[in-house]
Parts: structure tokens; C-alpha cells; sequence
């Protein structure tokens, strides 16, 4: 058994969650901490892609900087091959790093940025240039929404998250973990509450070390308390993530979103998404269309270390849900907030104007 | 690793819940199923007030059994006292038997009926009598509370329930588990979830067992999962136990079920709550004064692995909550059914009206 400190200096001592080096992606492997200070190296398009499903790497903007970084990987590897059959590796592993977990569309939006460099059948270095020019962008989105979700936060608020969003689900501070500290900064919170975030615990394995080496108190707890402390009015802020947002503002999240979305309205509080534009799906009319990721049975049924399943029992591990327009007060990203619940919904081009 | 048959035979093989034999109270230990089939025997009340309070027997009318025992166990040990003494005795071991777990109220209306036998200070037999009769009278009313809720439940319905409420946590064939066992052999259902209930995992746990050695096809999920197809109308009746009922309605029960219910109608189905008579507690007028048991920190935090708790991150583990009887569309117990939604309160003696 670690202690507390022997933990947070091997996340301290860990790399970033994505590094790329020596034309290598480096992924700090997230599916062993707090425990394990693991690295996975991916040296081409398919191990990056096979990563993003396993959650090596996880959070909707990390995998869409992964899934960049992989195509790098791809042009790097079919760098000898002449146009025609070059241009069809790359569309092969653009599909392929799309497609590795189905929900986030961060990925597809930023894959899509390389579509010129792709018909080009260009050289490898415009390739890593890009994912390198992606990556950094998301840090300063970060910052950028970090600044402008604090803004909205009223001094004593008691907020509540739910998933991982910090450094480790981003390029840079993270979402609404950006959001949150850039609050707790300016003196503004009384309270910050986070799930466990069954069954992967993102908030228990991998938010409680991201608050405390950030020096900020807060207070884990099981889906269930944060559902009643939501319902009951004590939560004037749920603010998360997103991994897809549809056209008229519903947003795909971490299963138990829309749950905690639903109580913190009817407990008098409010809900903030917090997300890069590259979260918002343009082909997407309303989050009903959203395709939703089940996972594996044992994600579940591994805690109850029973062996395999009983006779008769299965196992529904839906890993996201849509929060309805309707109960986001606020959205945030990098162009600006919009209120998805008074009707206001993302545009493609142009600021977005207060809620 | 056990396999699923060796799990059920282990299961199927282990004593009941509760056993009263050669005058010791043997208690199948929870804390180590379904892996480990363990046995506590205790010999005095201290020891059966130790036994509640770290959760080898768990379910507010286990409780209640146990605690009887427990009385009958303090009468033998002190059946050399004088009266008074052995007055004095008796009245301190039920204290602190019903100290033992806060939040249920089961013992105390049990150990209640003790009175007169305490008063007398009378010999042991008379005591472990009555915890037999107690006993007894527990498999009859799931019995009958079985039979009156299947009978609210119309075809082809899609139930959830939270919790063990089974043969593990009552004398008989459980509260609202017994409800879903009738109306399931009935053929009346279409589906039945339940969640893992975190943190203690009465559902992953205690739960799956039940259902499969009943064979009865049921889906096992997270809390998130759970609550969201409560949400999303897939859920047409909650279906659970109680802790503790107030005069008016409200429901103290295991962490998380106030969420469920209140998500469960906002989705437009209804919630059933099962429980002895005994649940009810007179002296308590409504929900707000339910004492709410706050239990270790590690119950929660232990599933992330991570040594003691980082610096600066604190846990919330409230294990009850309460619903608003606004939200309790069906109050069962064996005296009848009422509907606290519609502002019926169950009464001390008569019979419930239909809800």
C-alpha cells in the first residue's frame, strides 16, 4: 500500500498525460493510476487507436489530441508509399482513430483538420506539425473557458462535479476541472463535491490525486450521495464535461450526467458543461441520434469478485448519457457561453454571446 | 476465483441469514459474501450489538430479528441477577442494541415489545420465546407484503430496485425482493434491474445471488446507469425497502433511493416501498428528523487503491436517505397498502386502505 505522498509524488514525478517525443506518442497509462506510474509508447496509427479504446487515454479532448498525434504516426509510417496508396493508409487510419470509442466526436472534429494534408498526400513533418499546432491550441482553450466559466460562478457557490476533466482528460488544465480551480482561485467556492464515477472511477482514482496536488480541498463521494446532495439543494453548481453536443445543445457526458443534471435543477441549482467547440457535432441534430457506448460487463461485475457472472444475470454498462438542452443553463467554450436551456444553441462560426 | 456454480452452491449451502441454535444467535457474515461463507456466533448482546453495527447482518428487518435474539441472549446472561439488577441489565443491553445502526427503526419497535418481559425481569425462556415468535412473524408478513404489492404490479412492467432486500436482509422471502419474486413467477414482468449500490454492494454482492438462485433474469448496473434509465421513462416501477417510514409518509432508506424515486416519476413511473409494519416509526412526524448514519470514509475510498487520503480530499458517506412522501406512490406493508403520494399516512393499528 502506498501512502498518500509516496501517490501524489508519482503523479507529481509522471509525465503529461500525452507526450510527444522522438516521433513517438507517449500516453501516461490511466487505466493503472493512482497505483502505477505506467507510460504506453505508440508507434503507429493502429496502436494509438487500440489505446483511445482500451482508455489508455480518456476525456474527449485527450483522445482528439491522441487521435491527432496518430495521424502523425500514420504519415510517418506510410511515408515511402507513392500518392494513390498513401492517401488510402491515411483515410484507413483516420477511420480507424475515429471510430475507436464512438461517443466523443473531439476525434472526428479534429481528424477533420487534416483533410487537406491527406489529399495532398503531404510529407510526415505537415502532419505532426498539425497535432502539435492541435495540442497546444488546447491549451489556451483551456485557459480561455477556465476564465470565462469562473466568471459565472456567484462567491460561496457550492459546486459538484462528475468524471475526470482536469490535465489528465485534456491538453492543458482541463474543462470543468479548469473551470473549477480557476473558481476555487478567485475565492469563490464553499464546497467542492465529486463523484467516484462508477465504474471507472475517474473521480476516485484519478480527480481526488488532481484536486490535491492542486491544493484544492474537496470532497469525494458515491454517485448515489452526490444524487441526493444535487435533489436536495445543496449543489448551486453541477459543472462537467462533454464528449458530444449536439446542434440544438443536448450533451452526451459521462453516464450519470443527465441524472445529476436533472436533480441539481430540481434542487434549485444550476448545470455547466464546459467543452471544447470541437465537442460540438454539426452533423448532429439532437443528442436522441447520440450513439451510446456500452462496455464490457466486467467493468461492473468486477467489484463484486464473484468470478464469471451468476446464471441469469446480465449486465448494462451504458458509459454515457444526454443531458437535455433543456437543463444546461450554461455552455462553455472557447468562442464564448450560450444557454442551451433558454433556447440558444451552438453555431458553427462566430462568438457565442453571454447566458 | 470461484466459479458461478461453486458461488451458488456456497450460497445455497450457507445458513440462513439469521439462525437461533444450541441458545447462541449464529449470523451468516455478509461482509464476505458471495466470496467467503462465514459464520458470527454471538453469545451476548454486546456481541449481536457489535455484529449490526459493522454489517454482518444488514436490512432494517434483519436488524430487527437480530436485535430480538440479542435480548434473548442478555436475558440468559444475566438469569443469576436479582430484579433489579437484571433489570437495569436488560434495559442496557437494549439500548445498546438499538443504538447499534442509527438510521433503522425496526429494532427499536421490536425490542419495544420486550417491555413488559423486562419489567417482570422473568426468566430467559420467556425472552428467547418471544425473538422466536418476532422471527417467525417476519417470514408471514413478506409473505403477505409479497402478495399485496405483486398484486399493484401490471403486465409487462419494467421494475428497478435498490439494495438487498431478499432473504439476506429480512426473515423470509424479503421486502420489495419478495414483491419482484411474486409478480415474477405471476409472469407480470418484463424486466428487472438493479443497481451494484455502492458502496457496500448489497446489489453486486448480495443481490445478483438472490436472483439467480431464484432464477429469475435480471441486469445488474451502476448507480448512473440505473438513475438514467429512471430518467429516460424506462423504469415503471422503483420498487425498495425502507430503513424507517415517518407519520407522514417520508421514507429513510439506503443512499440513493430518494434520487431514484424522484427521477423514476419525473420519467413517469412509480415507486413501491415495502416494509414491516415495525419500519414506521410514531415518535417521528416526518422524514426531516431522521437521523442520516454517516459511515467510514474507507467504505468509500478503498475501491481507489490508494493508500490513506490524499492531502486536502475529504469523503461524504451518508448511507440513508429520505423520500419525500410526495414521491411514494405505494406504501406496502402487512397491514395493507397506502399511498402517501396522495396523502394517505399510515396509521398506528387498522388496516391500510388501497392506494
Amino acid at each position: 500500500m502506498l501512502s498518500p505522498s509516496e501517490v501524489t509524488n508519482r503523479l507529481r514525478d509522471a509525465g503529461p498525460a500525452i507526450h510527444w517525443r522522438n516521433d513517438a506518442l507517449e500516453l501516461l497509462d490511466q487505466r493503472f493510476l493512482p497505483i502505477e506510474n505506467r507510460c504506453v509508447v505508440c508507434r503507429d496509427a493502429l496502436q494509438t487507436a487500440d489505446a483511445i479504446r482500451d482508455m489508455v487515454v480518456r476525456g474527449a479532448p485527450a483522445i482528439g489530441i491522441a487521435a491527432a498525434y496518430g495521424m502523425a504516426l500514420s504519415a510517418r509510417e506510410h511515408d515511402d508509399l507513392p500518392a494513390g496508396p498513401r492517401r488510402e493508409a491515411l483515410l484507413q487510419d483516420r477511420r480507424r482513430l475515429a471510430a475507436a470509442r464512438p461517443t466523443a466526436v473531439n476525434a472526428v472534429n479534429l481528424l477533420s483538420r487534416f483533410a487537406s494534408l491527406i489529399e495532398a498526400a503531404g510529407p510526415s513533418a505537415g502532419f505532426a506539425a498539425l497535432a502539435r499546432r492541435i495540442h497546444a491550441e488546447d491549451i489556451g482553450i483551456n485557459r480561455r473557458m477556465a476564465r470565462l466559466g469562473s466568471g459565472r460562478i456567484e462567491p460561496a457557490s457550492r459546486v459538484l462535479t462528475h468524471c475526470n476533466t482536469g490535465t489528465l482528460a485534456t491538453g492543458g488544465v482541463g474543462t470543468a476541472f479548469g473551470v473549477i480551480a480557476s473558481a476555487w482561485r478567485a475565492g469563490r467556492l464553499d464546497r467542492i463535491g465529486f463523484t467516484e464515477t462508477r465504474p471507472w472511477l475517474q473521480g476516485a482514482r484519478l480527480n481526488a490525486w488532481e484536486f490535491s496536488r492542486a491544493g484544492m480541498p474537496a470532497t469525494l463521494m458515491t454517485e448515489s450521495a452526490a444524487a441526493e446532495m444535487a435533489r436536495s439543494g445543496d449543489v448551486d453548481w453541477l459543472i462537467t464535461g462533454a464528449d458530444r453536443i449536439a446542434m440544438n445543445g443536448d450533451v452526451a457526458n459521462k453516464i450519470g450526467t443527465a441524472p445529476l443534471a436533472a436533480l441539481t435543477r430540481m434542487g434549485g441549482g444550476r448545470v455547466m458543461v464546459v467543452a471544447p467547440f470541437a465537442t460540438v457535432d454539426p452533423l448532429l441534430q439532437s443528442g436522441d441520434d447520440v450513439a451510446i457506448e456500452q462496455r464490457d460487463a466486467d467493468e461492473v461485475w468486477s467489484l463484486a469478485r464473484g468470478g464469471t457472472l451468476p446464471a441469469g444475470i446480465s449486465v448494462a454498462n451504458p458509459v454515457f448519457d444526454v443531458t437535455p438542452a433543456g437543463h444546461v443553463d450554461c455552455l462553455i467554450t472557447e468562442r464564448g457561453t450560450i444557454s442551451p436551456a433558454n433556447g440558444q444553441s451552438p453555431t458553427i462560426g462566430g462568438q457565442h454571446t453571454a447566458c
